[in-house]
């Protein structure tokens, strides 16, 4: 399990209603869940304002760190919407009508019904690749490795399936859960010499408080699952020997 | 209102349960809430893995290009808690006992329970100030600009409070919002029309999906409400004009 073998991404999500406080975040989750099906880690997530050169610049880093970047947000008909423009100046591309795009919104819509507003909806990168949208019709694009999507959780969900068969992936990270009635200060010594022998696997520690109680779920993630095996073994030998409840395995 | 006036802050999120899709972050939203009401706008949010040197760089970038830097994760017993030495190691300091946490542990646990994973959470950079923890003991702490949380929502909402005196703010960001049954291509126009005469407010636009129903909420932002009302009232004009129904303002 060499970095080289590992595929990687960055989420982007554009948009100041998170940063404010306003809307919370679920796209990270839904993207990173799915990416890991397709064996695609996330390293990194950054979350920044409406503004064009910061949108360019991250753009720009990111999509030079990383096999994929996908951003969410501002992709709509206002005028916060910006991450088309930002991203055509990103790649020194001209930002123009979308035909193949123009073609479905004018389809989408009754007659008399595809405005000023929604046309803006097709203003895209030249050449940008579309990216189907079963939901509400507007689509989103790829430029290269950079893929931009909507900021509304259920439609930026039914848009990533069409998306599966341009992301190669790696193989699958797969994850087990282990979930105790401890507390983290109780197994972390044990822990760390497990961790100590599974130096090639990754073992997450996170306390929870659930129906009154408090506990610890260990998460082991790898792309082997014969590796997780190993580890899982050796997590309950010291759990049996300190006679610790498990709550779910 | 010239960037110069604003106090600003960026939010680093370190965990790899919230890149791997596992764990939705909610630590954003509550602490971009709290800086908002004292006068500190959110910037910037990462999230990063628990790999010290990526810790150490992304700390050492944010604080220099933000007033304030929180960081959430990291700072509990087990073995993937490395915060504190990578926040010891960005700013060349020692990574050591620090004796008032020391107290404040031993006095929080029963004799014989101050166990060795309990007390790596007294290890910290040296002279760091605490940051009291109410709910569990175990404090977080700040180096210059630079203030450590831990994770776990519940318990980083109670550290929040002891903080206030600490983190000077600007004027409190002020917000309004307007929600309309309509979408957001039918005001597209309207809305840039009134950003333009109001460019120094923060005008966004968010479709939303509720009970079945449509809609769009604007929200206005600025520090000074005479802006926002001035702002609402062209908004109330245009909406006025349309005929749009009027879900909530």
């Amino acid at each position: 399990m060499t970095k080289n073998t590992k595929v990687n991404a960055a989420i982007l999500i554009i948009g100041n209603e998170i940063l404010s406080g306003r809307t919370q975040d679920t796209n990270t989750s839904t993207i990173a869940l799915w990416l890991n099906s397709i064996g695609v880690k996330v390293n990194e997530v950054r979350i920044i304002l409406d503004v064009e050169d910061i949108i360019v610049d991250t753009v720009n880093q990111l999509r030079k760190n990383n096999d994929y970047v996908f951003t969410t947000g501002g992709i709509g008909p206002t005028h916060d919407d910006i991450t088309a423009q930002s991203i055509s100046k990103a790649f020194n591309l001209e930002y123009e009508i979308h035909k193949e795009a123009f073609k479905i919104l004018e389809g989408y819509y009754k007659i008399g019904e595809f405005n000023e507003g929604r046309q803006k909806m097709v203003w895209m990168p030249r050449n940008a690749n579309l990216i189907l949208n079963p939901t509400s019709g507007a689509p989103g694009f790829n430029v290269e490795n950079v893929f931009c999507l909507p900021g509304v959780p259920s439609i930026l969900k039914s848009m990533l399936g069409g998306l599966q068969n341009r992301i190669v992936g790696g193989k699958p990270i797969l994850s087990h859960t282990i979930s105790l009635r401890t507390v983290e200060s109780e197994i972390a010594k044990s822990l760390t010499d497990v961790q100590n022998d599974n130096k090639d696997l990754e073992i997450g520690s996170y306390p929870f408080f659930q129906a009154g109680k408090l506990g610890v779920s260990i998460v082991l993630r790898s792309e082997d699952q014969s590796k997780i095996d190993k580890c899982s073994q050796e997590i309950f030998n010291f759990i049996n020997k300190k006679k610790i409840e498990i709550v779910d395995r």
